[in-house]
């Protein structure tokens, strides 16, 4: 019977995998074609199939089988891919049979309207507008987290912080920071005493959005992101969707200047979209990997190496240019005339504290997500109240990153994190950018000439390694595992400081060492 | 109790329906902007959904509600809005708990394929590519029917438009095609005889799809299409899908000539969306009668003579030309410079047999209609077989309308209802061109000066009229009981024979009388 339960419990994962994409379907079209006025409908559609996914993921058939599964020798050899699953099935279970399902159904109808109003709010620069969902969306992520209960010795927010990063706590996550901020600030103080002026001329020439579009698209198609099984839209906030198992969906968005802005945007989410391409998951047909945690990504720390990979370690090289900038006339005609590689890759690598964090360069980019963090940790604690948002966000900023906040469509609307109900979430990116750096080391050690690679176009032998090393795996390793697996190494700091210092070194001449 | 029990009766049918729209939304996907490779997910995702629906529609509890309802006189009072209500529950609960879930999902998820597959064999001209789906869906088609039953003295086919046009079967569809079918071609005849060659000049300009595309938005919106609740999108066919209770979705598909197409099937999508608007659903929430037959269209006869009307009753006469004649300019430039409105009304106002049903003109459509409704009755029975598809559509082209189809793209393969499972679903076509012209005889009545509006622009009595008299009051009567009760007279087809006479008498001089 062992086999019968496991292939019945796989079945039962790829349902839920389905409703899970149909509704990632519902909020890709939402962000991009749904018109404004059928946002209360979809509210209810997404509440709806929030609650049936929900009550599937949850059902006693589903515990059922898992509990005769796990009685199975056969099934749970350690090791065994069949064991990973069961592991993760096992936690996934655990975690979802404590949110009762009108909690589920609140949160999804709730964030659907919060999105909508975030959204208008960001247009209107009217943070009062958006005041009341903020309130609404803290409250009810506060009883999800008192649902998934706290770690022993730990806080509310660890146990919404594992939903992304299985396993890691706010107080492990601001022992990485601390020092982290202090090694960082010490990077932007010396770049900024360099006294460089970067010459930024080649991004402010004007270029049309259809243009950028098109080249975003064959630079995507060149590094290997499969458009037969994927899309590039535009929205407010850029975003990676899959809406189903062979289905992709990326967004960016593109202003008349600064055209590295969107293609950066794109090679982000394309990074994500890659890990996704790469999952086992199959067409999502009976006999495929879809929805079981074999085919799922591991982390959202591990998703983020990713993208922060493409985007940066691949994307802001120099290599990069001399590839892609002769190539760009095809799309870009004479937009980027007399601009050299060398001239791109310094205009791509000032550090200069900003304010938007989609947009902040490498070396400040960390400082924005620290500032995330503590404030959505205090949000959650209700050390800070929703309506102190604004003062205690520019405060931080001036602090931090010693700007000053015009505006809260530059400050605390600028992200559609929170209208989400995604509180825990932030921290990942830092994470996947210590990754990312620790990832990039051993690779070059493994893929000799991998620069040289890129500066030809050839993005297959990059690609081919990724999907071997990482994405093939799915949730087999947890992420800290994966890391030592791949890197020899646990989580390290060092690797990201010597990644932004070589940069920096390069452009402004700081000292590589610090 | 009893209001109780209606209470939580609309609750669940507002549930269902809830979920009927994101099923809408997997197809305008599909059909828009979804990647060619998603479609086996994208079937897995429709047959679950159709799989989930069919339950909750069938559920015993939704059973048991209705029971207890019809035995409560309070809400079965006869011509109230609960009895009526309670009258086409039971009749959608008869029907669909008559279908095996799994029947439900194999029609959802094979003709998902076969849309795809559909699009590929039209691409390529290759009806072999499309014959396996044919054969297939022919046979899920039948076992419905047999589900559902044959009335007494009925064939199959009427099991199936039952489901669109209510209580309408073949044979009496029958015996208002074959007198109709004569007159028509009598008209077609006379066209021909007359010798009249209309100057369609004025359709060969060249315009970019862009220029159509601002052009059909604007007269939508001058029409009263609201776009905050709707949209308009390119496809290989164009259709008007519901996507939410407050989402209505047109789309449309543009040709470098002949504007006009593109004009007219935009302006046929609006009509059924400008019915879907005035349907009293309310925003899709708790209190909205969202999901509820009296928040429901009548049948497609009715929601095809609301996109017949405007399409050609409105968007074909000579006053819509003097209005949109000078304003178009705007959005054409002067592609159509020199040509006057009454050249407009002439060309689109010509009477030639052709291939294409949706680009065919309104003396020869319903011709089409019939073709299709004859071999459709055929497949179904068994005495056509799938395979014999093509060469009985193009000797029937030869037949009756006197041309030769040159491939199955634009023989058999044009249209997509097949690969969609609907069958019986042409003939509300010509059913609602009967209708349209019979209300549009009252309308004409009650409304004095409505063309002189036309050719102002002036079109809000007219969507008055229809919100009042047809719209609002959804599934409450039947679709012969409304044109009774609207016009006066039981559906004839002598509205229709004037219209199309008045229309050929001014472009071709034929007698208006026959």
């Amino acid at each position: 019977m062992s086999k019968k339960n496991y292939a019945e419990l796989c079945a039962l994962l790829r349902e839920a995998g389905t409703l899970t994409s149909i509704k990632s379907l519902l909020g890709w079209d939402q962000e991009t074609y749904m018109p404004d006025g059928a946002t209360p409908g979809r509210s209810e559609q997404n509440a709806l199939l929030a609650a049936i996914t929900h009550e599937r993921r949850t059902s006693k058939r589903v515990g059922d089988l898992l509990g005769a599964c796990e009685q199975d020798k056969a099934l749970t050899r350690k090791g065994s891919p069949e064991a990973a699953n069961l592991r993760e099935i096992r936690r996934d279970y655990d975690l979802a049979t404590r949110l009762p399902g009108d909690l589920v159904a609140a949160i999804a109808r709730t964030t659907s309207q919060a999105q909508h109003a975030w959204k208008e709010a960001r247009e209107k620069d009217d943070f009062a507008m958006f005041l009341p969902w903020l309130d609404k969306v803290m409250g009810l992520l506060r009883r999800k987290a008192e649902c998934y209960g706290t770690p022993k010795g730990g806080e509310l927010y660890d146990a919404l912080i594992d939903e992304y990063e299985p396993g890691a706590t706010a107080r492990e996550i601001e022992a990485v920071f601390t020092p982290l901020r202090a090694r960082l600030t010490d990077l932007v103080r010396e770049v900024k005493q360099s006294g460089v002026k970067v010459n930024t001329k080649c991004l402010k020439t004007r270029i049309p959005a259809a243009r950028q579009h098109a080249f975003g698209l064959w630079v995507l198609e060149r590094m290997g992101f499969n458009l037969a099984i994927g899309r590039l839209d535009v929205t407010t906030h850029p975003f990676c969707s899959e809406v189903g198992p062979a289905d992709t969906r990326l967004t960016t968005r593109y202003r008349d200047q600064h055209f590295t802005d969107a293609l950066y945007s794109t090679l982000h989410e394309m990074g994500h979209g890659l890990y996704e391409q790469g999952l086992p998951k199959g067409d999502g047909t009976a006999k495929s990997l879809f929805g079981q945690p074999l085919a799922e990504a591991i982390s959202l720390g591990i998703h983020e190496s990713q993208s922060r990979m493409w985007e940066n370690f691949v994307g802001r090289s120099l290599a990069f240019w001399k590839w892609a900038l002769p190539k760009s006339r095809k799309f870009l005609g004479d937009a980027l005339e007399g601009c050299k590689p060398a001239d791109l890759f310094a205009a791509v690598n000032t550090v200069t504290p900003s304010l938007i964090r989609v947009e902040a360069d490498e070396g400040t980019y960390n400082l924005h997500v620290m500032i995330r963090f503590e404030i959505e940790r205090a949000l959650l604690r209700g050390d800070l109240k929703p309506k102190d948002l604004p003062g205690a966000w520019n405060a931080r900023y001036k602090d931090a990153l010693g700007v000053i906040v015009p505006d809260d469509a530059r400050g605390c609307l600028q992200d559609v994190h929170w209208s989400f109900g995604l509180i825990g979430y932030f921290p990942t990116y830092t994470l996947g950018n210590l990754y990312a750096a620790q990832f990039w080391e051993t690779i070059n050690e493994q893929i000799p000439g991998l620069d040289a690679q890129i500066g030809k176009g050839q993005f297959a032998p990059l690609l081919a390694w990724l999907r071997e090393n990482i994405h093939r795996h799915g949730k087999k390793y947890r992420a800290g595992e994966l890391c030592e697996r791949v890197t020899g190494q646990a989580l390290s700091p060092e690797p990201l400081m010597r990644h932004l210092r070589s940069r920096a070194s390069r452009v402004y001449g700081v000292n590589e060492e610090n």
